[in-house]
Parts: C-alpha cells; sequence; structure tokens
C-alpha cells in the first residue's frame, strides 16, 4: 500500500488504529484452547470483528516463531487471510548486513504480501536500505521504542551536535528512504519526545506502539505528533485481542477497538479539521 | 553447551571456527538444484565435511525465513542433525520489548536446542535479559559489526564518558549477564578494535564474522583478542560453503575449513602454549 492510498483510507474509514496481532496458544480464549488451527482461527475472527475499525494489521514475529515451523505457517495464512485492504505490518525488529538484510526482505515482501517491516538501525545504512528497494513496501525503523530499555542506549546524548542516539537514527535515516518507504517507531510512552520529532521529521509516518497495556496516552500523542496528512498509525494489541476471555472475544476484541476508532475519528477532527 | 565445555572442546579440537550455514537455493552445486531437499541435504553433507575442524555452526536465519515457514522446517532439520557435540549459534539479529524476547528465545532455546542467539542491544537491557535466563544458553549481543554501516551509530561518540556507542554497549550488557552466558559480535574488519574490546572485557567470548569473503585479517584479530581461554569464535561461511560449485563441494568445503582450522591451532598455540 502506498502512502497515498494509506492517508485517504485513514480518513475515509477515520481510523488510525493499527490491531497488534501478538497471538499467543496459552491465552486463547475457551472455546479454541488446543485446537491445531487455534491461533489462526482465533486471527480469522479478530480480523473480521475489526476490519472495518482498522487501518494496519501487525503481526509480532516472536508470537509465532516461537513454536518454529508450525508458527511461521500460522503467521503466513493470517497474512493471507488479512487480504489487501489494509497495510499490514510484520513487527520482526529485522536488521543484518546487506546480503542478509535483503533475504528478510524477501521473506516479507516478496515470499508474503507484507506491507511493512519493523527495522532495528544498530547496524545503520546498509542493513535497513535492501528494505526500501521494493516497489510500494516500507521500512519502519526503531527511533524511541516504548520499553524502559530504550533509557539505556536510544536516549544516550551523542558528543556530536549534543544530539540523543534516537534523534540521531531518525535524522540520519530520512536520508536513506523517503516519506514515501519509511516510517519511524516511537512509543506513546514517551509523549512528550512526540514534538521533537515532529521538529526533525514532519513528513514520516509513525508507528506508535504502547497505547493499551503498555500505558501510553492516545491524546497526548496526538497532540504533538499528528500531521495534516495524519502521520500515525497506532497500534493496540493485548487489549483488543484479550478484551474478553471467553466466547464473546470477538466483540468484546470489536468493542474495544471501536472506542479507540471513535477516540481517533475525534481527534482526527481536532487536529485536521 | 556451557562455558567450560566450550573452552574444553576448543583445544581438545584445536579450532574456533564456526562454520556459518548461509545456504542459499540459489547457489547450492548442480547436483542438489532444485531438490526439494537441496537445502537440507546441501548442509548434511557440508556439516559431515567439517564435524570434526570446527567448534561451532552458525545458521543465518535469513536464509532460510526468505522461504518462510518452509525455509523455517529447513532450519530446524539443520539444527537438528547438527546435534549436541556443537555449539550452535541461531544468528538471528533478534530484540523485542521484554515479553516478545522472551518468545523469542523460547523458539530457539525450547522449541530448538540452539546454544546461543545473536541479539541487537537498540532496544537495551529488557530486550536482551529475557535470552540470560536460560541456563546454559547464551545471548550474543552485537557491539561492533563487520559493515560499512557500523558507523553510522556503533562508531558514533557519546557525551558521556567519550565513549563510542558500540564500547557502551560493551560496558553495559556485561553486567546484565555474565561470560557464562554472554558474548559479543566484534568484526574481524575492524582488528585495531580488539586491544579495545580486550581491555573493556577481558574475559567474554567474542564471536567474530567478517572472516574470509569480507576480508578480516584472521592473525591480526587473534593477536589483539585471543585469551587464556580463548575467547574466540571465528565465523567463515561463504568462503567454505562455496568454495566448489560442482559435486566436490563437500570435499571443498573440508579443505577450506582445515587450512583455518590449521591457522587457527597454530594461533592458539601462539598465543596461549
Amino acid at each position: 500500500m502506498n502512502r497515498q492510498t494509506l492517508v485517504a483510507e485513514i480518513f475515509r474509514r477515520k481510523t488510525f488504529l493499527c490491531v497488534g496481532l501478538d497471538t499467543l496458544p496459552a491465552r486463547l480464549p475457551q472455546p479454541l484452547q488446543g485446537r491445531a488451527d487455534g491461533v489462526v482461527e482465533f486471527n480469522r475472527r479478530i480480523i473480521d470483528a475489526t476490519r472495518d475499525l482498522c487501518i494496519a494489521y501487525k503481526p509480532n514475529l516472536a508470537f509465532y516463531e516461537a513454536r518454529g515451523a508450525e508458527g511461521w505457517r500460522d503467521f503466513e495464512q493470517t497474512v493471507q487471510y488479512i487480504g489487501s485492504e489494509h497495510f499490514i505490518i510484520a513487527d520482526a525488529k529485522r536488521g543484518d548486513i546487506g546480503n542478509t538484510s535483503r533475504l528478510y526482505a524477501e521473506a516479507f515482501f516478496q515470499h508474503l504480501s507484507c506491507d511493512a517491516v519493523t527495522v532495528a538501525p544498530y547496524m545503520g545504512a546498509d542493513s535497513v536500505e535492501p528494505f526500501l528497494s521494493f516497489e510500494g513496501k516500507w521500512a519502519i525503523v526503531l527511533a524511541l521504542t516504548s520499553n524502559a530499555g530504550s533509557a539505556d542506549f536510544q536516549q544516550q546524548r551523542l558528543a556530536l551536535e549534543g544530539a540523543l542516539l534516537w534523534e540521531r537514527v531518525i535524522g540520519q535515516a530520512r536520508y536513506w528512504g523517503t516519506s514515501e518507504n519509511l516510517m519511524f517507531v516511537v512509543g506513546a510512552t514517551h509523549p512528550e519526545a512526540f514534538a521533537r520529532v515532529r521538529a526533525l521529521t514532519p513528513e514520516h509516518f509513525l508507528l506508535v506502539p504502547g497505547v493499551g497495556a503498555q500505558g501510553g496516552d492516545l491524546e497526548a500523542v496526538c497532540r504533538y505528533g499528528l500531521t495534516r496528512d495524519c502521520g500515525l498509525l497506532v497500534n493496540a494489541s493485548r487489549s483488543i485481542l484479550y478484551a474478553s476471555s471467553g466466547k464473546d472475544f470477538g466483540e468484546a476484541a470489536r468493542a474495544e477497538a471501536q472506542r479507540l476508532q471513535q477516540q481517533m475519528a475525534r481527534l482526527l477532527e481536532t487536529f485536521t479539521g
């Protein structure tokens, strides 16, 4: 999905919600427990319950890989089921030397039809660029993540120009691609950082985890981060997937996604209307 | 494999060679081209040809993931074939928030019987620690990688104490684990850095890529990096796997591995004898 379509669909559906498909077999609702197709069936029902309320789906690879090839099969079937009407993010945090990153890009962009992959920037330009060479596909580079460990390196100040490391990541990586094929991850647990992010890059989309179970504040994120083109994909995972552990899990997921979508529709109107 | 066994086996076999199983279907030798089991059969024959000459095998996940679940099946079968006499490194460069890194660790340490996973440090302590909580298993944290992009962030100087970022990664991460469950990646393309690495950590093992196709110098690495316990696992991938593209690929791989092993035996004697 290219940027033009992404922006148009956000305003048409009035939502910039990304549903994180972080599906744990141990947390499947009772009716699906122990079924061989439990994870895929759960994902199908979550997807059916939320299609009109979100713009993106984001399966996190770790939740599938924990069961090896069998989990990867579930991941593949989930991506196929989502289809082409949503922006599909493989949340994989990959990144390696050039010839190797190229193979990761092939996995998600050619073998599968994901639109984007999350990428760790530690190895630098040549580790990210292979993800940027596929027409209509995106790299989403980690900048300032939502976890406590973001203080260890990302928030270290550099001697050069006194920038924090995550600021330099945005400052450098924005030249590796364009706002048509590159986004950044900025966690909702750092709402104060969004003004600084927008000073560094008014034009790039941001993928924002940390609303919901991790405690981030959607309104604060929008106040500083939302742009004329929206510019945000805000992810919620656990608060939607596990809204109910009973057989009403689909309805409960829909209710939580709808609550977020309605809040997003208001925020879109407030900040771009 | 714990540290004591690893060190003992290095000195018994007189080798600290790690064979990188970066197997590309397109580069399989002619007799295996187009076979459904081509990748696994190639790996089996490379493993059989090099077992007595190396201490470790390192499949790089990207080379398997590029073919999705089917590639993961090949990866699983390869790990099973290697068995327990070698140190198995899943070169996966993973790393995510704590609950997610935990699932990656389960994939490689519980679902499969790998000994170690390579981990990207950008997300900080809580993204690495889950890999350190499995008895007898190891996290291998990226410090200074072999590629040109290592200049972009890893070699940036921090305001704090004037350390380079990769030096701070070693300085911090060494307290997250011990020399019994934590190693660092330092590329052979930076031989001058090994003296600095050893000043920062005399005791941790280092995984050293970049000898062979990437041009690193084994002797320079050993002069500065080798310790009383060896302290090095030096990887070669392409120069062994693709030593011949004909049906003698096994013999050619063995000859190249033997050349490296004999050099390593001499270097072990020179620097620890």
